[in-house]
């Protein structure tokens, strides 16, 4: 594979090259990751920059509308925007969020648009890599908005959150003045609420809503990275396609202000450096997915499991062979 | 340090050898984990076996009195207890479940009884290496039932039912006909099911309880491990000592069922089969933390973190220097 001609045509703006690229850095072969790695590096020289926007709302709250409407207000705008899924339940249903992009057919077929369905993995781990990986290829291939889902499973919008610049999260209007049962992990890490669906017969219990997460947001602790009056609670009608031109004009007076003082710098600063740490860690232990340990760690397994050696002798043998051999390539 | 002695008087039933050699499990320095292997290695040999039983119970149940009053039952039985606790939360709280011994102050001074709090660790894999290293020490003093209780924080139930023979959830009567938010899980680990605090006024509410979650165990999923009837649910009182022995009986008899089905000898050597994988990718991360491989890190994070590399370079740059001068010892 030419890695070279195929960074060129990212950086063109090429978006089949876009998502061949994609698919290379969610391949597990290890020439693919070699690539990858490759092509991230060659990228990463182009200094260009998105505007990473993490995003997490519950089936039911609107959130392929919300970024039907969103996406189509920022094209009509003369902006790109790519639009990336963490589904760390797309590898049990076999499918994806974004799979049925009919939800989202007018984005889809604006060619200032790119929409990626969530990668089939088996862990969150894995997902989280590939698309760190893609939102680095969507930023070189010059969107400058990057949108990226999740429908907030266990500890998705953990990971989306900290390969975010900004996190938004969707919400629907809750009868009563109860909050939907929003874990207090989840409603730390939010820049913006917007409580969607304020139109027609839910437009006034929206409002209320709203209100009720402005209290609960400001008994938050306040955090160095918001200027006064964030984090901020807002109504947006997806269907009515009201509020959108409101919060993007509040998500940009953020950034600009995270930017003016410092702290996106130092964000995605500290981002890279978990994403490396990770990754070395994710390295090492790929040494056990060889076929020489699979079959290494089979047969200690066993003799583990009939009792003639113990866990942790068995586990200091399987290192000792590890490095007896100088590695194979 | 002499790991034949410490073994043999380990074996001899000395309780502060006993100690001496938990706490040299739940040492992090490099060369207490070798000693530690080779003193498990040699303990494996004793070919003795404990019950192990794992407890879980949110604070408020009564769980300590619990412990107190089955276990003090068990050794006026003639039988020779051990109680471990993992609790997650005490490297939070810096404290543990079982520091405040006086809360089982009787059992803690019986000769046939042996308590020990739950190690402080940072993160609950630690605590679950410690502890299970802990019951082999156990096992291998001569301990007929060890006792594995947590306060069921986050992934710590799971934890102790997967080193436990049984594993029991002690539950308090509640108000009302509803379950307490027991976590399908969590039912769905549970072998007996015990409502503590039938005694006195709350003795018709516990009765009603454990109606209830015996209605909920008969719609789980049939386990090939259980005999019929299983899993259970019953009524105890600590309180008044009531319901405890019918419970030990019942816990014998599951015990022997599985015995003779195989389904314990299964059980153990699946168990350790997984704790030997764990072990491996313990001991490959280990390697990040010698003090080369810490400066390394530091120094390619900041690269990373300045943009001047990227995370999947860097990383492989770590690899290879960790591999390039042969292993330090």
């Amino acid at each position: 594979m030419d890695i070279t001609a195929l960074s060129e045509t990212i950086l063109a703006g090429d978006r089949r090259a876009l998502a061949r690229a994609i698919t290379l850095v969610e391949s597990a072969r290890a020439d693919h990751r070699e690539a990858a790695a490759e092509l991230i590096g060659l990228l990463a020289r182009s200094g260009r920059e998105a505007l990473r926007i993490g995003l997490s709302g519950t089936p039911g709250v609107g959130k392929s509308t919300f970024i039907e409407a969103f996406g189509l207000m920022l094209t009509g705008q003369g902006l790109r925007v790519a639009v990336l899924a963490v589904d760390p339940s797309s590898a049990r249903s076999g499918g994806s969020i974004l799979g049925d992009k009919t939800r989202m057919d007018h984005l889809a077929r604006d060619p200032n648009a790119f929409i990626r369905p969530s990668p089939s993995q088996t862990h969150l781990g894995g997902v989280a890599r590939r698309t760190r990986e893609a939102v680095a290829l969507c930023e070189a291939a010059g969107y400058d908005v990057v949108l990226i889902e999740t429908v907030g499973v266990g500890q998705s919008e953990t990971v989306v959150a900290e390969m975010s610049d900004l996190f938004l999260l969707l919400l629907a209007p809750a009868g009563g003045d109860e909050l939907q049962g929003v874990k207090r992990g989840i409603m730390e890490m939010a820049d913006l609420i917007l409580v969607n669906k304020a139109d027609g017969a839910l437009k006034d219990t929206a409002t209320r809503t709203c209100a009720d997460y402005a209290g609960a947001l400001r008994l938050l602790r306040k955090r160095p990275q918001d200027p006064p009056g964030f984090p901020k609670a807002m109504t947006v009608s997806a269907i009515e396609e009201t509020g959108l031109d409101k919060a993007w004009a509040e998500m940009q007076a953020l950034a600009h202000w995270r930017r003016e003082h410092g702290h996106f710098a130092r964000r995605r600063a500290e981002q890279a450096r978990g994403w490396f740490v990770q990754e070395v860690r994710q390295a090492l232990l790929a040494r056990l997915e060889t076929p020489e340990a699979r079959a290494l760690m089979a047969a200690l397994g066993d003799r583990v499991a009939q009792g003639e050696t113990a866990p942790a002798l068995a586990a200091a043998e399987v290192l000792a062979q590890l490095d007896a051999p100088p590695p194979k390539r």
